[in-house]
């Protein structure tokens, strides 16, 4: 048996994906050390309780409640305690003692990821988080290296499970919205305040991530052009399906150009149509996938499990590994390089289209006159549809798809369709993505 | 502007692949530069015939019909000539001058790749061949670095887009087998000798590579197990999608336990029934996709394109990339290493579950003799279904799909069952893959 160095590594936090770091970091050990040249000593587990129970079995001797104690003269310091503070504070004392560090905190590096990364570099440390966005998925790696002799120009992910797996069934098993938020409540796919996952702020955080890494530009998470789920309703689902469309919450990050001809950067979350034979359409359940298109390389698809403690854990140690060998063979820490600066322009500069649905007043012309409206704003019908005649009521709908335009247009149509006095109501508004 | 230092690039070959890698590298100079730390310099290209017209309008004092002295003084090879030589050759002449490597030869790798490897880590040297294996699409790099911390338990890849067209085609547009081959020969997707692609040839080199590098073992092409879909009959494809399958070639790697307790490896290549609802029954027309499971992230899959030129040309630029920092910042070449060591069983170790398709008499007490026959070599029926009863020739046909088994019990059941003198024909056997 080889003898190698050991590496002292510093796990900062025990949660699902800790205990189950800690747990590949001791079973793996030899396997690891083989692939590394050196061998991961996990030095202390910091928590808050050193006598919680833990998801697997580890040595109690491990636990100390003394974080920023562990840290120091650690090699490789994980952190996966979760939001902003103490973790970033931590953070930047392990940075500041040369070590390496890997996070799976995506509230912190969407909201402070460029200091951190900025820290990082002037010590020559690496800072790295691939866990932080889809979990398990190798994600970051490949947009940032694989793809480095590329042009990234769109990134479109399902990125949040828990959501995934609502519209999911509203759409396999035909429940409602209560029902399916209710299942996936039950099943533990909702944080306990799931507002951050059905109105899309974790959805947001990591379209940050992705636009940064993609356009090695910083997009502050409050740039980024938001909407939930809350209001998807059954009916908008069965009518996408009827149209041959499942609904999807994206995050977009997209190299657009605006009216004014300003080439930048549009980071986006919201429910959209996808076409079901689109790749990103057969995302059951709780999986994520991350759809990439590159200039040269064109449609790409990254898939795989969004959540869970092992499988973020794989992520996790994948980083650890990358900065186990820099320790063992020299080279730089991973420069989270943000050399590009593009502008990020507002959701209106968007190229979109929109499928609007509208109860309109039944009589002779209506058509015509709701053309007219389209018409207005720029706005050209790819399809319109009367799905529904009341005659009692002398109501029709109406679904509208329009060809691409730009999403200020679309929009400022949908206001005027609403002022209209042959509308009774606009019952849907929702983008295509993946049709061009 | 940045004032960059040149670093050297030879390019070795300029066909559809290697001109759009001179083209990235010329249009997209500026942005690789800032990416990189220094600037790529084309320092020529490397051909047999220095006049031939090109699919990239390209500088004429580029070309040289001297591969071996261009390649003298380069800090970067990119060679893109195919076949074993001169590419062998010249592919260590430039690691033992200590540039880095760049290839998409998967031929070269796949008989050559540990000698050469072996040739690049002696000096310090990189060797990479991302675009080797479905062109687009990243799958080396993140089965190496990403999962470098987890446990890979399986590979299974659409790695030959020619014949995934062609299966495709019978599947969704019930093509005959003919029809089909004709039309993906008359699209280009076939090569001039279509039995490298149709026979499984071109399937078993990547199956070594990938099987290579998740496992860190030497497995050497003529190891990989291989069967071809020049037989696979339309009424095969409708019957497979009857069930809910779609038929597939697949490259498998695995690891397996032989009969006799050896852990150990499996590459094989062969068509094979994929549940419809698996992530790559809806991998289309001439796509690749990688569907990988690991002990840890569980299961993920990597899509794309899997040949054609600027897409090719995609992944061998991130090699590039990676390469270029490493003489800008230092550190190691990526060492590929076979450390594991582990045995190649046969494919008869290897467990799976049969479809197998046969004409039987049709009289009493035939099923019980049929299931009598599966019973004495230790297989069970999953399923057993009397598809057509032709009373006229007495004659039934039964679909039989079993349980997971052994493939030496498998095959010898099959065998037992020609042999029976109930049975007038076996007219399919195909494998169940992915679904346990």
């Amino acid at each position: 048996m080889n003898e190698y160095r050991d590496l002292r590594v510093a796990l900062l936090g025990c949660g699902s994906v800790g205990a189950q770091v800690a747990r590949l970091i001791i079973e793996h050990g030899d396997e690891l050390a083989a692939r590394i040249g050196a061998r991961l000593t996990l030095s202390g587990i910091a928590v808050r309780d050193t006598t919680a129970k833990r998801d697997v079995d580890l040595p109690q001797e491990l636990f100390t409640s003394d974080a920023e104690r562990l840290v120091q003269g650690s090699d490789i310091v994980i952190e996966l305690m979760g939001g902003i503070e103490p973790a970033k504070t931590l953070i930047l004392q392990a940075l500041q003692g040369g070590a390496d560090v890997v996070t799976a905190n995506k509230a912190l590096i969407a909201a402070h990821g460029p200091e951190l990364a900025e820290a990082a570099e002037q010590v020559g440390a690496q800072l790295s988080y691939e866990a932080s966005v889809a979990a398990a998925i190798p994600i970051l790696r490949p947009l940032r290296e694989s793809l480095a002799g590329d042009h990234i120009t769109r990134v479109m992910g399902i990125v949040n499970g828990s959501t995934n797996y609502i519209l999911d069934r509203m759409d396999r098993f035909g429940d409602s919205s209560e029902d399916a938020m209710r299942v996936a409540s039950e099943l533990g796919y909702l944080e306990a305040d799931p507002t951050l996952d059905v109105e899309g702020y974790d959805a947001a955080q990591k379209a940050t991530i992705l636009a940064s890494i993609a356009f090695h530009t910083e997009v502050p998470v409050d740039a980024v052009y938001r909407e939930g789920i809350a209001n998807i309703t059954l009916e908008q689902i069965e009518t996408a399906k009827q149209a041959g469309y499942v609904i999807k919450l994206l995050a977009i990050a997209e190299r657009i150009t605006s009216a004014d001809g300003e080439h930048g950067v549009s980071a986006r979350v919201y429910p959209a149509l996808i076409r079901r034979d689109h790749p990103l359409a057969a995302v059951y359940g709780g999986k994520n996938a991350v759809f990439v298109e590159a200039e040269a390389a064109g449609e790409l698809m990254f898939y795989g499990a969004g959540a869970g403690g092992a499988e973020t854990a794989s992520a996790v140690l994948g980083d650890v590994v990358s900065a186990a060998r820099r320790h063992v063979v020299g080279g730089p820490g991973i420069a989270g390089s943000l050399h590009a600066g593009l502008t990020i322009l507002p959701v209106g500069e968007v190229n979109t289209s929109y499928q609007v649905m509208l109860e309109v007043q039944d009589q002779p012309g209506v058509l015509a006159r709701i053309a007219g409206i389209l018409a207005e704003h720029g706005v050209s019908a790819a399809s319109v549809k009367q799905s529904i005649a009341d005659g009692a009521h002398e109501r029709a709908s109406l679904v509208i798809g329009t060809h691409i335009g730009r999403e200020s247009d679309l929009a400022a149509m949908v206001d005027s369709l609403r002022a209209s006095d042959l509308v009774h109501e606009v019952t849907s508004v929702l983008r295509l993505e993946g049709n061009e």
